[in-house]
């Protein structure tokens, strides 16, 4: 049987290394192009370590070949620039990056620089399964959502359906722009506080990401402004108050939301809603309490995994609820609910190359 | 001329260590004792390398000795016990556990378990200079705060005296016990989310402190009910709500509040309020945007100091102020302000002893 | 068609726990059976974060079940004790301890207190497959090489098969004992300076490996006399002289051999003895130079995979041949290990079970 | 009293930053002119945060004023070129590159490209006051020894003036340079393996080390062919075989040399030799066993300080003597030493300024 051929374009890069793998360990896809304009014509194993046996070698993006897929791990703005040649070289694109995971154009520009193709804005799915993964069988043009965006979205995902966070209501891509209540109404003050790793910001690098300088931080890398805000207050329907700290560790997003409910729950209330969300969802587990050393979601748990783990905490001193969303930034936040999508976009198992259970210990992940 | 004696109790643990490095360096005080029953009789340097330089031995805690100014680095329940013993033996007590932090047996009762000697309560003098510096001299029995608290106190006592959190009033110790209006009253809500690193768990540590599994971490490790949540709302007279995270450093603690004035405030008058607060304290810098890599408060840019640095960027679009404030916990959250309270309390530069700049670059701190 | 059944006894801890991933994802076996004094009843996601999907309950170590294959991840001296028992219950038991590892009573007193059932050392299997692939096929005793010697053993083997250490001759277990020339008598002296990371400390620790104590550590922690010396000179038929050194990571052993050979060689010689060691070996690469980042063997490279990275640099100025290897210790250096003898004991794929390919980047293995 | 002035030319680097450090708590130095060119007229807090409260802003370096002591803390190469405007300007330089290290022409020639004022090779005196503290009095030209190359004088230096290692002789800058025997001519081997910390690449780094590639490293990053070697062997007439790993640390040199006697030694004479080096060294502590969680020396024991940590440990079985030695290379290894060098040719206080005892815990130092 013929298997389904890749492409990964931008694959130099940490996402497009991670694209690489999950594809050559996958049962259906078959990687036949990894482009690289920095490092055309050498092994993937040059960029990637852990990617030495795999015979593959880069070429230069000008050159994509037909594919049945074609996976952009490209810096924002490119794919925007590229997307009809993407869609000529394959029937389904996915793009991880920001281009476009905003439902509306009015949205982008609020909150980047004007889009070059903003009726595509409309027209591209949102990749995130558990929010929406009645749209993506069949869909051609399919947006990654952000990493920090996901994790947060996935914490409160089922708050939002068992109407705790007052107001609120999911929302998928195509149907959230411009209908319905502006987010920002409301006046609830959900307090989004996340700490990252060190490979959001890519491969590269300039002197705060060195390792003298970033190594041990705790860092306010994005105090407010952060555009995963827009992203999030347009698929959860509310509104939060964001801010990112970098922290010690390569892989991870660790997002902690402090809700405050109208009306008072329970954690009986609280069980209920994560699993009604998510008891049947492949790769979310919830973790609350419990014993042992890992009693609450940690990125550590989760690391190389398309996990998410999601979990909670009721502060009934003062009435907040404390909901606490780990995962792999390289994985559930990008290239992993990338492969995700395009397992339900072309009807394979969902969980196919996506199998790693994780690693104990790790160290940073 | 004669130097001012001190003893150290509880010398081998971490926070003990610090007492011993910084009075060693002292240039009034002389270190006659140091107490360890683990390490009864072994030099310092067998539990601190970085004293191998040091001439003394752990004593028995049994027999203390005649000095000016003890400073008790024991674990929480210890001192409450032995303060008699204390007293008698110094002068001057300085108490760096949580026994009389806390400023009435009925506050104490609701977060700890019964008080030994609650009518200590209402003596003791809690030891930040910067929020009771004229209670200080000539106190006998002095508290140091919690370094989750400290880092806390320290970045919202800004706007608290500013007015800038609707309701609460600045209150030291022994006023704020009973009188008063309840800061649980107020609809404010803030947020505050703060990472420590290990040595807040103190020296031993079991399976969870073990560096393979805390190596790397963002642990929610005090999701709710943290108790230096009443320490913070005794002395700053307004409600916080409260989350602590374990992430992969040694020293430092990071808070990050989140604060939604009634009243819109610009960056004009929080640039004030730091000004007014701080312009002439020693130990507390206002860090807030600027350039370079270290834009806002980073506990690496005050790793084995006395600084406390305190920041703070404006989110319009949610009526949000966020505040940063990272000390080094073994320092300013410790040690570092139970010698800053002594010198204060016994005339000395307030400086003395605590000179120590920092290190650039530095890894984990 | 019915699956291979296997239990886990020590399955609490660090390899016991990496042992179940391995299992749990390998098509051949189905574990039936993890063994667990401490946690007997709790799922063994209590103890292993990544494995809380994993379906299956501790139990006690003295109700073993009927097998297949029988893992032992126990404490060293435990097997010895039990291996009558693990023997009735399975055909076939793979020890990770060292109780089984070296080939002669005599050497076995020498470096450990003295052995309970000596005569099965001469019946057991070293289970490293690029030394004694041929031994394992029906082997029903089966012993995982320590992490370290495993290390050096795979840098150094085509070294001596090549002839370029002098007197040196690769020794497979049972033909080792007591017959052919002392290694001790050539006068080689190769230098074998390796770096591990804190998992091999195994689960639980004390005070040395609590996080704010270890981490950031260069702690020579072996630095002499350290037991796998007498492995490694058992299996390559050469003295070496060892030391270890603890480093900040949790997962990884690394060993720098320094080689200075009684006649010159070259670096194609260096390049045709690896190459005609490893070029079949499924696990094993050859990283020696070249571009890029990762340009020896490094730990990370091979993190949660069961690759060893081995490679050379030639020191003409000082007659050296210096040669780097890496593996992940609880994986190629254990339970990797474990798992792949027997797949060869067995006749199963070689790789089954272990094809992960590692992740990039990731932080502290 | 009028206090000494100082210069530090390429202050915006990591050892310009440490020496600024230094020099603005020294009791002799005040501290007038602080040159970069990246950072001209920005304040010194904003490259090192820890100067924050540093009065002072980075010049251009065309314009130095005239002070009594300059340091050049500039990348290799350029203090060549500058020397004549350097000594133009000051009474004393002193110089941290590798310029003026090595003792003779040929040497530099041999190990680096062509020297632009190859005469000045002999003049200079290398800043080592525990190798040659008679020679600094009064120099004009200082000239500090790199860290890997410190940390294995230190170690070796003892067992050199002792006779353990053969034919080994110590050996002053200025004496060593074409007279006596070449230290290649004897077969000793001495292996010295050396892991450092990302401080070691100065700031500003490239994707080798940024944080996500260099975090948990065990990276060998200087095989063979390390220009250290020149140095080590100048100064202990003796060849060593010498091998740099990158490991995961920002602060911090580790050496450990492997050194194999021809005559036996034992324990006792080993800790006579260190004893006699180093019992009125001001800033070099030995530690060699005894008990607790710190028995050998460890850069983290050292982090922050100008003291060196050396140790040892015998290996009968194999005939070895196993050094560890472990600095912080921004200190002893850098700056600190530069100081040190600075106070003994000026006559000052040979500890001033460099007494700070180090932290504990401390994180990745």
């Amino acid at each position: 049987m013929s298997r389904t051929t890749a492409a990964v374009v931008g694959a130099s890069g940490f996402t497009g290394g991670e694209l690489l793998r999950l594809l050559a360990g996958h049962p259906e896809f078959e990687v036949v192009q990894a482009t690289s304009r920095k490092y055309t014509r050498k092994t993937v194993g040059y960029a990637h370590p852990n990617l030495r046996e795999l015979d593959l070698r880069f070429t230069d993006p000008e050159d994509l070949e037909s594919v049945d897929v074609l996976f952009a791990a490209t810096p924002h703005g490119v794919s925007m620039q590229h997307v009809d040649a993407f869609r000529d070289a394959a029937d389904t694109v996915v793009d991880l990056s920001a281009d476009f995971r905003l439902p509306s154009a009015d949205l982008y520009d609020e909150w980047y620089d004007g889009h070059e193709r903003p009726e595509l804005l409309a027209e591209a799915t949102y990749a995130l399964p558990e929010l929406n993964r009645e749209e993506l069988p069949g869909a051609d043009l399919i947006a990654a959502g952000g990493c920090n965006a996901t994790a947060t979205v996935l914490g409160l995902l089922p708050l939002v359906d068992a109407g705790v966070i007052d107001g609120a209501v999911r929302s998928t891509a195509k149907q959230s722009s411009g209908e319905g209540s502006d987010p920002r109404d409301g006046d609830q003050r959900i307090v989004v506080d996340v700490k990252v790793g060190s490979s959001e910001g890519g491969a590269g690098g300039g002197e705060a990401s060195s390792h003298a300088e970033r190594s041990g931080v705790v860092r306010p890398y994005a105090p407010t402004g952060h555009r995963h805000e827009a992203e999030i207050e347009a698929y959860l329907g509310t509104r939060v108050a964001f801010t990112v700290h970098a922290v010690d560790m390569v892989r991870g997003a660790s997002a902690t939301c402090h809700v405050f409910p109208d009306d008072p729950v329970t954690k009986g209330d609280l069980w209920g809603a994560y699993r009604e969300a998510y008891e049947d969802e492949p790769f979310v587990r919830t973790v609350a309490g419990g014993g042992g050393v890992y009693r609450y979601p940690e990125p550590k748990a989760v690391a190389g995994t398309n996990v998410a783990e999601v979990g909670f905490e009721l502060d009934p001193r003062n009435g907040r609820v404390v909901v606490f969303s780990a995962i792999d930034n390289m994985m559930k936040g990008s290239a992993g609910q990338a492969v995700h999508a395009a397992n339900v976009a072309l009807g394979f198992e969902e969980t196919a190359g996506l199998e790693f259970a994780g690693l104990h210990p790790v160290g940073a992940p």
